[in-house]
């Protein structure tokens, strides 16, 4: 193997044990069986599954294959910037901040072609314009309330949430890219808010 | 929403919290810190950043988006049939009777179409014959040694593994679909085992 293969190799090797750490960093959500909090690896994978299972979901423009791209990468910045849930008390502009410089770091360790080519399709994630992003942000958005209704409410009922904030801070979001995944979400939602107000 | 549209997606979403308990299914290799097992699912979510990131080693043939598919589905059997650690005592015959009937169970949740997709994608893995394949069974060789190599041994050490057994069992195996990963990785786990018995 040449000098300049086995440098490459090495950044790409470099870059893949850096993201091992992803499975270290802990999400507000919890597993299905409430037995523990999600980590952002396994929910990553779990969102490239639902891409893959809700992919008769798409609107005109969505590639599927790209879709899945982007949620592999979706989160790697958390590794320096960790997640933040979505009914903490959030500032947007710090978390941007932190975001970027986690990007440059993280992305930073590849061969520069591949740098390039993750960053970009980080950027149009987090850009949410293209049909392809709006898809993956509504699936990043569907699936922990997904989650919540099996685990009995998780992490509703952590931050002590109520019916209308879910439509506000999620549902608006999900229906953006998947108008119908939203439909079927309130439906259970409101279901699972009369059933617990009723117990 | 019609009356078969919600019975789908019902289907589409019983799946996706089947497969969340994936989660909970342990493998024998540790994170890169040796804090902990690592788990299937988020096993399967760092094999499709491999896929990624090594895609320049993938041979004439290969379909990366197919292989990260493939990835993405190919633990979801050790849901029901466990994971079997490649340096354990294996009965081959069993492990597949165990799989097969977990498949059908698995897979069985979604809808026909996707069923029979997905359940093709995962056959096409198993079988190793095409060159897509075959790339997707050497990257899931190739992370274990790569995570053992950052842990101080990790399940080598478990398993009390030698280095030539690593290239009978394991670098075999990767050589197949990416023969200079293994090329890379033998050099690594010579380095390894010199350095451990000159400790």
């Amino acid at each position: 193997m040449s000098e300049s293969a086995q440098r490459r190799l090495d950044s790409q090797i470099a870059f893949l044990n850096e993201a091992d750490k992803l499975k270290n960093t802990l999400r507000a959500t919890e597993l299905c069986d409430n037995s523990r909090y999600e980590n952002s690896a396994e929910h990553s994978w779990h969102l490239t599954l639902y891409a893959m299972v809700l992919s008769d979901q798409a609107g005109p423009g969505v590639d599927i294959a790209h879709v899945i791209k982007m949620l592999i990468l979706h989160d790697l910045v958390e590794i320096d910037a960790g997640d933040n849930p979505i009914f903490g008390d959030l500032d947007h502009a710090a978390i941007a901040v932190q975001e970027q410089a986690a990007a440059d770091r993280i992305f930073g360790l590849l061969p520069d072609d591949l740098r390039d080519r993750f960053r970009a399709i980080w950027e149009e994630f987090e850009a949410a314009e293209t049909p392809s992003a709006q898809f993956a942000k509504s699936l990043d958005r569907f699936q922990p309330p997904m989650q919540n209704l099996q685990a009995g409410g998780g992490s509703w009922t952590d931050f002590n949430v109520t019916e209308e904030q879910i439509a506000t801070r999620v549902g608006a979001k999900i229906a953006i890219g998947a108008p119908t995944l939203w439909e079927y979400a309130r439906h259970k939602i409101s279901h699972f808010f009369a059933a617990k107000a009723g117990s």
